[in-house]
C-alpha cells in the first residue's frame, strides 16, 4: 500500500440490516496532502493533492499555467523534505533556465490579463489563448466513436486506487488506436491531469497532437485549459461539461466528448474527429 | 431557464441503436464564468462558479478564509458590472468594517502559515484551527442515522438544474430533524458550500451550532475546513472523504459521515453524534 492511500477506522452503519447494524471496521482513505510549488525557493501555489508522481504534478502545473513549454525550460526540479519532518516530501522546487519569463503571480493572472472586457467569460477565454503554445485546430487525429466507447473501461480497470477507496479522481492519456499510455489518480481531478500532462512533458512528448485524455468525472473550463496548454485535441469526460468548457474547446478547436458512458456520448465541439 | 444553465447544440451519439445513430440536439449545460472578489476594489480571488447567489458566495468565502466572522463585519457589498459588458456581472465588491484586519494574501495562506513543520497535513490542520472562530466539539446535536439516511433524496429533489445539465455538484444545510433550510448548486462543490455558508452568515445564523451540512460528493479537506469556518458541527458527504477531512474533522470534534447512499453510511469521525 502506497502513500495514496491510508487506514483508518470508521463506523458502519446499515439501516437495513435487521436489526440496524453498527460496526467498527478500517476503512481504505484517498489520501490527502497539500504539496507546495517553488521557483527557486519561493512559494508559487500550493495545491492539495494525493501524494505521488509530485515531479509529473509540478511539471504540469507550469506547464499548464504557461510558465514552461517544454523540459527543457527546467534546469532542476526537486522533491524537497519538509523543515521538520524528515519523512514527508511536499515540496517541489524548480529552478528555471534563465531565459524563461517569471510568471506573473497576479491573482487575477487565469482569467482577464489580457482582455479589454473585465472579468468575464470571453476574457477567460481569450487569456488562455495568448498563453497557449500549440495550435490544436488542424490535428489531424480521427478516432472511431466505438473506440471512444472503450476508453472509461480501460481507465476504471487501471485505477488502482479507487476501489479501496471511491475518493480518487482519475485520467488517463490515450492514443487514437485505444491504448492507454499513462494513468494518474488524486484527489482533485486538477491535479490528476497535470500529473499525467507533466508526465508527457518530462518525456519529450509535447505537443500531444493525436492524443485523447480523459478524464473520470466533469469536463470544466479548467480542464480543458490544461488539455490546450498541452496540444491535446480531444478531451474526453464521463460526465457533464461546463458552458465555459465546451466555448473554449470549441475556440481552441479542440473536440469536446461528455457522458461517455456505456454506448453514448455526446459531443460538445469538433464532432468532425470522431467517426462512426 | 437561469444563468445556471445554457442551452448548446451538441451532437448524441448511439452506438446501440441500429444502425448506429448521429444527431444533432440542443442539450443544457451548467453555466460556468469567472467570479472576482473584491477588498475595496482590489482583487482577493477569482473563482470559476456558476451565476446567482454571488453575493452568498463572496460571503461564504470570506468566512471559510477566516477573514469575516459575522455580518457585521462587512459594511457594504455589491455586485458590479463589468467595464463594458454591462449584462455580466462577475465582479462582488466588499467594503469591511475598519476594525476587521485585512487578509495575508502570501500564496501559501491556507496551509501553514502558523505552523513549525512546513508543509504537511498537520500543519493544514493546525492552520485552521488557529482561525476557527467557532468550538463545535461541544455541540449538543443528536441525529438518527435514519434522517440522515433521508437527507440525499431531498437534496436531489431540491435540485432544479442538476436533472438539465448533470453538471452541478449541490450542497444543502438541514436541520437536526431532517429539514432543508437552503440548497445551492454549483460546477464547483467548494462554490456550493461557499453560497449555503455566506446566506447563513448574511442571515445571522453563524455559528450554525445543530446543523446539518450535506454535500452531493466528496469531502475533502477544503470543505471540512469551510464547515467548521461557520461552526457546523456535522458534514454529510454522498461520496468519499479523503485522509486529511477525517482528520481535520476528529480534530474539530466535527462529525463526518462519508458514502450516505440508501440506507448506509460511513462515519469517520464523532459518531456520537449519529443514534440509530
Amino acid at each position: 500500500m502506497g502513500r495514496s492511500t491510508t487506514r483508518r477506522p470508521v463506523v458502519r452503519i446499515d439501516l437495513g440490516a435487521s436489526p440496524a447494524a453498527s460496526r467498527r471496521r478500517p476503512d481504505e482513505l484517498a489520501a490527502e496532502e497539500p504539496l507546495e510549488i517553488r521557483l527557486r525557493r519561493q512559494a508559487l501555489a500550493v495545491t492539495m493533492r494525493t501524494p505521488g508522481h509530485d515531479l509529473d504534478l509540478a511539471m504540469g502545473f507550469l506547464l499548464s499555467e504557461g510558465i514552461i513549454g517544454s523540459a527543457e525550460d527546467v534546469v532542476t526540479a526537486q522533491l524537497c523534505a519538509g523543515t521538520d519532518t524528515p519523512n514527508t516530501y511536499n515540496v517541489v522546487d524548480v529552478v528555471l533556465g534563465a531565459e524563461v519569463p517569471p510568471p506573473v503571480t497576479d491573482v487575477s493572472r487565469n482569467f482577464y490579463t489580457t482582455s479589454s472586457c473585465g472579468v468575464c467569460g470571453k476574457a477567460s477565454i481569450d487569456a488562455v489563448r495568448t498563453r497557449s503554445r500549440f495550435d490544436v485546430t488542424g490535428d489531424p487525429l480521427r478516432i472511431p466513436a466505438g473506440t471512444l466507447a472503450e476508453l472509461p473501461g480501460r481507465l476504471r480497470a487501471a485505477q488502482r486506487a479507487f476501489d479501496r477507496t471511491g475518493g480518487l479522481h482519475a485520467a488517463g492519456l490515450f492514443t487514437a488506436a485505444g491504448e492507454m499510455l499513462v494513468l494518474r489518480e488524486d484527489v482533485g481531478r486538477h491535479n490528476a491531469v497535470d500529473k499525467v500532462l507533466g508526465w508527457a512533458l518530462r518525456e519529450g512528448r509535447l505537443p500531444l497532437t493525436g492524443h485523447v485524455l480523459m478524464v473520470s468525472g466533469r469536463a470544466s473550463f479548467e480542464l480543458t485549459q490544461k488539455a490546450w496548454m498541452a496540444g491535446v485535441p480531444l478531451l474526453a469526460a464521463v460526465s457533464a461539461p461546463s458552458t465555459l468548457a465546451a466555448e473554449l474547446a470549441e475556440e481552441a478547436g479542440m473536440t469536446l466528448v461528455g457522458f461517455l458512458r456505456g454506448e453514448t456520448m455526446n459531443v460538445y465541439a469538433g464532432v468532425h474527429r470522431v467517426t462512426i
